[in-house]
């Protein structure tokens, strides 16, 4: 199975392209079912056209994000309105998440740092 | 002292607005001086002109997302030259970050969504 934790900053292309950051907090119901679920949207969002990677995290708080990067906003649509992904989007409502926000955002500028061996 | 951490999506107003999304991967050292500077910057940004929330995550794989929203590239331009601000910037690639990502997006739909009481 996949992980739905990342562990690095994904690695995307030169901007412009597209972000969906989604913010929830857990209500700590169903833990196994939500990761199983978790997991399989992972599985499933690499799986779509245009996707271009992810970035995940949740803290002991309960808060999580997860940023998903996408070439257009039409692969952002297609991936919203897929049949197993819109099940996920009510169970998510009814079982697992106190609240959410979605937002999504064109990508304008980026950067990065990568620390070099023995810099430090 | 202001805890760096947020534990509710941040309530923006209507798009567009503009977020930072910053995605570090901390290499572990100096846990106490790295948790002061993220309270300090918290309680700085919050002053800033244009400021207008943030949702921070760290999971337990060391991967963490910090996502600030702001009214316009201005305020994020005058945040980011901000000295104390460029100082701690210096610090997170000499001492605490393994990698980071900066991201400068436009916000252009946001949704959410809050449980009722009762209707699970």
């Amino acid at each position: 199975m996949v992980s739905s934790a990342s562990d690095a900053p994904a690695r995307t292309p030169a901007p412009p392209y597209w972000a969906v950051v989604f913010t929830s907090v857990r209500n700590g119901a169903d833990e196994s079912g939500y990761a199983r679920a978790a997991a399989r949207m992972v599985e499933l969002a690499q799986l779509q056209r245009g996707y271009l990677g992810h970035e995940s995290a949740r803290d002991a708080s309960g808060l999580g994000t997860t940023i998903s990067y996408w070439d257009s906003q039409e692969s952002i649509a297609r991936w919203r309105a897929d049949l197993e992904h819109t099940d996920v989007q009510r169970l998510g409502r009814e079982r697992w998440y106190s609240s959410y926000c979605l937002r999504v955002c064109r990508v304008e500028r980026a950067w990065s740092f990568e620390a070099r061996p023995g810099e430090c």
